[in-house]
């Protein structure tokens, strides 16, 4: 079995299975705002975790806000710039390649406290359009409430100018929420040195547990609290934290530190992987080919051929893709992030998403390449050319 | 070891702790929204485990949205109920023993959206007081946007006349949120029966996966996500499930439901140990001990005797207990709970808080009784009288 869906969601990675057998077996258990000895054991636990996983993501401690994942992240922050800010500011920008968190978000409070939510384009090679929002900013920089762009596009893999995006939005004093979930366990990332205001991750994305995640922020004094209980997480997140997971947070943040020479070793096989393909079909498109991408991730498409026939045969040889976002994966439709890109509905429909990971063992590519290789033969001979 | 804080937090318990080290290794991992095998597999996982989970909770699977807690669901209705009905609507009414989830929601809520937080008070049996609030509601209605009342009491045990006041509610076509996060696990629930609107659950409360929870919702077109995503949990409440943790609350109520018919029994241990323990000590207080309380919550105190005191004793005896709840334990004075019940300092001071679960192996009491009356022994020698 090949699962070649991590950009949708990682397995729980060795090093995290490994630690939570022994984990669970072994406690302790309690609550770790408790003051009673096992109580303040989880709680020197959590909090070591807390310090791992901000070593790792390049900021201290206090810069780390545990929760359930990106896209509670995500609400939190929208949540909080647009309550403590809607009276002064009325634009709200994002990407046309967001995840849908951030575009729903978006949406939403626009709806709700009567915003502008502007929709930044994005150029064919799949970076969002920087010269534009330069000019945006210039013009309306005063009105704007907060700028919403990812680091790493889920679809293609393409990564955008989020550090160019951080030092203009600090020029125009506006907060840079960057969508950094699939960046981060996939290429280097160092939250101070970023720039970015705040930035988010998802465990289940990078081999921790599922429902954990972290949200970073540089200025802790100027948010408020989403999820209100009774203080945890410095008055930013309430409720009891979920310390079994956020241990594993540290557990596979450490392990990614561990394998990130693989990265460009990664990379190389994913190129070599792209250009066998591409000599066996020379019509093959690598979608957002042409601009810096997480190495590993290829978006492919043979025109005229659907997505979802190639997925299926893939999967009749135990490997598991998708055609594009976990999110949008019913619809057999050009999902909006290609759609921004200019990419016609035939290659739109074509795409398919092979997404591999650290953790994976690296002989993916050899064997998706020979099942790949013989779906397109197959369906090429059925005339399904619009 | 004697762990005696199950209302701060409970153990794994033992059905979880098997499940999961099977469950971890095994796999499968997937996106659950992916439409590939592996996804499908996981959701099908997920799904069964909200039918399960419906059943023991007396509802059918449509009124169930997980997500990371009640604190979370908590702060969910709160958000749609004030963001859809702010306008029309400008009373919020709390009681005056409510988690500081509820209580901060509240302020928080009236704070950006100027409303007005009414709190009930609470009679000296610890149960709110029900005529008041018909009173109010008699009077006010009209203008109450949301009513959050809990149905125990975590520090008391004490349980709430959540029915009656559920159908109070009704009759004025107001929201009712109930805080049953005590009650369940600990006693016998049924949402549909109830007659609340909104009830909420808390994994770690019932000896399940940290970070899950469920929020039962009565009327789902009312409501609006908070978290926002791409369209999980019927739109509801976004993010990538966290899948590995709901599979467990399945096990954890399948777990209650095979046990809660040791209810009684563990409701005669308890009255036992604490009428031994009144015999060996008659000026020890039971707080809340006059009305119906959870089978397995005793709080205590004799007057005079530092609550933290006894605490540290029982510590050193291997037995963990706090002396309020997790979220205000860090401060050596009367809880609130204790306040709104008009119990004085000398007697809320000295409060400890022994609670079991019923996954604990019932031999507790004893080995609790022996540890505590040296305790009191010890400290009732040092002349602290107030």
């Amino acid at each position: 079995m090949i699962y070649a869906d991590y950009n949708g969601s990682a397995p729980l990675c060795q090093d995290v299975q490994e630690y939570l057998s022994q984990r669970i077996v072994k406690g302790p258990f309690a609550n770790p705002n408790a003051i009673h000895f096992m109580g303040q054991k989880v709680l020197m636990g959590m909090e070591n975790a807390r310090a791992v996983c901000a070593k790792s993501l390049g900021t201290l401690p206090k810069h780390l806000y545990f929760n359930s994942g990106s896209t509670e992240g995500i609400s939190h922050v929208f949540y909080s710039e647009v309550l403590t800010h809607f009276k002064e500011k009325k634009i709200l920008i994002t990407s046309g390649i967001e995840h849908s968190a951030v575009v729903n978000s978006a949406n939403h409070y626009a709806k709700y406290f009567n915003l502008e939510h502007r929709v930044l384009p994005c150029l064919s090679n799949g970076t969002v359009d920087f010269e534009l929002l330069k000019q945006w900013l210039a013009k309306d920089g005063e009105q704007v409430l907060l700028v919403s762009i990812m680091a790493a596009n889920n679809e293609t893999g393409v990564i955008q100018p989020y550090k160019e995006i951080a030092q203009l939005c600090r020029k125009h004093t506006i907060p840079f929420l960057c969508d950094t979930t699939q960046l981060i366990g996939k290429d280097l990332f160092n939250f101070d040195e970023s720039g970015v205001d705040y930035a988010v991750l998802s465990g289940h994305k990078i081999g921790a547990m599922t429902g954990t995640g972290i949200l970073m922020v540089r200025e802790p004094s100027r948010m408020i609290p989403m999820i209100i209980g009774g203080g945890q997480e410095r008055n930013l997140r309430g409720g009891t934290q979920h310390y079994l997971g956020y241990e594993t947070l540290a557990v596979a943040l450490t392990e990614f530190d561990k394998k990130k020479l693989r990265l460009e070793e990664l990379k190389e096989n994913r190129l070599q992987f792209e250009k066998a393909l591409q000599d066996k079909f020379p019509k093959l498109i690598i979608l957002g080919g042409e601009a810096d991408r997480l190495a590993t991730t290829s978006f492919i498409s043979y025109p005229g051929v659907h997505g979802q026939a190639v997925q299926m045969e893939l999967e009749s040889d135990d490997i598991f893709v998708t055609t594009s976002s976990a999110c949008s994966d019913n619809s057999p439709t050009t999902s909006k992030v290609l759609k921004a890109m200019g990419v016609k509905d035939d290659v739109g429909r074509g795409a398919i998403r092979i997404s591999l990971g650290l953790c994976s063992k690296g002989d993916e590519y050899s064997v998706i390449l020979k099942s790949l290789t013989s779906a397109f033969n197959k369906l090429l001979k059925i005339d399904i050319h619009v």
